[in-house]
């Protein structure tokens, strides 16, 4: 057998509706396809109807198969493949398994993705969705809506209702995160006709991981007013220090293209790379284009083939 | 953690109706029901419409998730939980998967339970069921037509499509088996009215396992005329040596009695041991009891345990 790269890990976890596909879209094609996306949503242990009769949400952990979801991870980052349950979300049921092999990336998505210690160390980066909550519940009410067919106040009571498991489950999920991603809109701009192309990013990078340089991207990012990019070190309540990175919303389409062109020389293996889906997002049917989440996206790669660069793990 | 065994593993193979549930029911009951079976016909890749579609059959490697078989049965072997896949035989459909956590004993048969070598190696004993061929067709056709709603043409036609694939990846695993053990009716008994009830059974034991030792069974075997169980040694064809342990279908109900008491008084942790449901069988709707059935089940525990006696295989 010939000597293999591990496949690259990265655990995604977030709220519903909290951007976990929109983030994670541009970061699986940027590997030229050769990505692989497991959400682990897919892991519930009963269906709808059996939920409804047992009076569990899908969030609690007693509704899902979480040894399995940790025994699947950890086979994907040894290279192996899985026989991945499928849980239909347009009828709620559970559906036949499918057949799934790790590409050089494996992307692992989901409400839990971050709930034990073992699916932790799964992961060479992990990150917490963290958008602001108003937010969150504009791009849940509009995609339920949208593609799941309910009504606005339907979705809003759902959010409700599942608050309590939400604040039980999820948020603690943070503390294991390497990296929190936040949107947020700019202050004063939050009304029914915020822009998703021009939100705000605060990414706090924790020590847990090399943190990439980023000294040429900041010395690039000068944007009239303010920084288009710009980089700040705190310390937490605990003592923990942490690297806060802002991004701003306004920035402009030349300072954007020249900041991913910055990042972009830095990056290993960038000839490789096909970074055509970095920013993309949809709203409705529309296809439409976010250049501060192309730099998110962009920069949580770099972060990524740092990591794998100080972390070669040789299978054989 | 506290030290555990791991399970003890059996690997079953024989081809369809070659009464591979019959066997292993008595032996999965005997642990007191800590005992999983899992049939590797689950494993199949296409449902019952694309195996049409795409002209083959269901005992087809290429039909089946081999590599995920493997992984599965070796999880087991190592204590863990697996999230098995169903394929349902009355319609012929993929479903829903099911949660299976090995209990101390782990029965795994199937088609294709002994294909590759990293199956082989997962079994602490292999069993290669292979009936006489009559009989085999003699019992698919009296379950297919009671069980499945075929016709007795149909079932004789299906037996003749698959012979081919029959003999190409079945047969082959006889030469992976410690054990292969063969019912046959008694000479110049077979005809319509062949007795299930008294079938002869030959066991080939190859040397690959250390072999319980049976001279306290041999010597309480006499039996009037015949002896109710012999035991010869033979060497076959490329020097293989092998013992041949012959049970006489003809055996009283006393003998048969006596002879499980002899082989229960050398088992050990006999008095953890349920031996209800040793030889029994269905015919139609009918139960029914086979003492040559309940003997070879009992000697498959006994060479069980032995194994595990000189095997245990300590997992923290």
């Amino acid at each position: 057998m010939t000597k293999q790269l591990r496949p690259l890990m990265i655990g995604v976890v977030g709220d519903s509706a909290a951007g976990k596909t929109t983030l994670t879209r541009g970061i699986a094609q940027i590997l030229g396809g050769d990505a692989t996306v497991v959400c682990l949503d897919d892991y519930h242990r009963y269906d709808r109807k059996e939920r409804k009769e047992l009076g569990i949400t899908a969030l609690s952990p007693e509704c899902n198969y979480i040894d399995i979801m940790e025994q699947h991870v950890n086979l994907l980052r040894l290279g192996q493949p899985i026989l991945k349950p499928v849980y239909n979300h347009s009828t709620g049921t559970l559906d036949r398994p499918e057949y799934v092999a790790p590409g050089k990336l494996v992307i692992v998505e989901g409400l839990l993705s971050l709930h034990t210690p073992a699916l932790q160390r799964c992961f060479d980066v992990t990150i917490y969705l963290d958008p602001d909550e108003r937010l969150r519940r504009r791009w849940k009410v509009a995609r339920d809506t949208h593609k799941r067919g309910y009504k606005p106040e339907e979705v809003l009571a759902a959010i409700e209702r599942r608050m309590p498991d939400s604040e039980r489950y999820i948020w603690p999920q943070k503390k294991a995160a390497d990296l929190i991603v936040r949107f947020w809109p700019p202050y004063g701009y939050f009304d029914e006709n915020v822009d998703n192309r021009h939100l705000n990013v605060r990414i706090f990078q924790r020590h847990t991981l090399p943190r990439p340089d980023l000294t040429a991207v900041l010395d690039h990012s000068h944007n009239g007013r303010r920084d288009a990019i710009s980089l700040e070190k705190d310390v937490w309540s605990g003592g923990q220090p942490v690297d806060i990175l802002d991004i701003d919303g306004t920035i402009s389409r030349e300072k954007a293209a020249e900041l991913e062109q910055v990042i972009w020389e830095q990056l290993h293996f960038s000839d490789q790379l096909h970074p055509e889906l970095l920013g993309a997002f949809s709203e409705g049917a529309r296809e439409r284009h976010s250049d501060p989440l192309a730099l998110t996206q962009l920069l949580i790669v770099y972060y990524l083939l740092t990591v794998r660069k100080h972390r070669p793990v040789e299978i054989t």
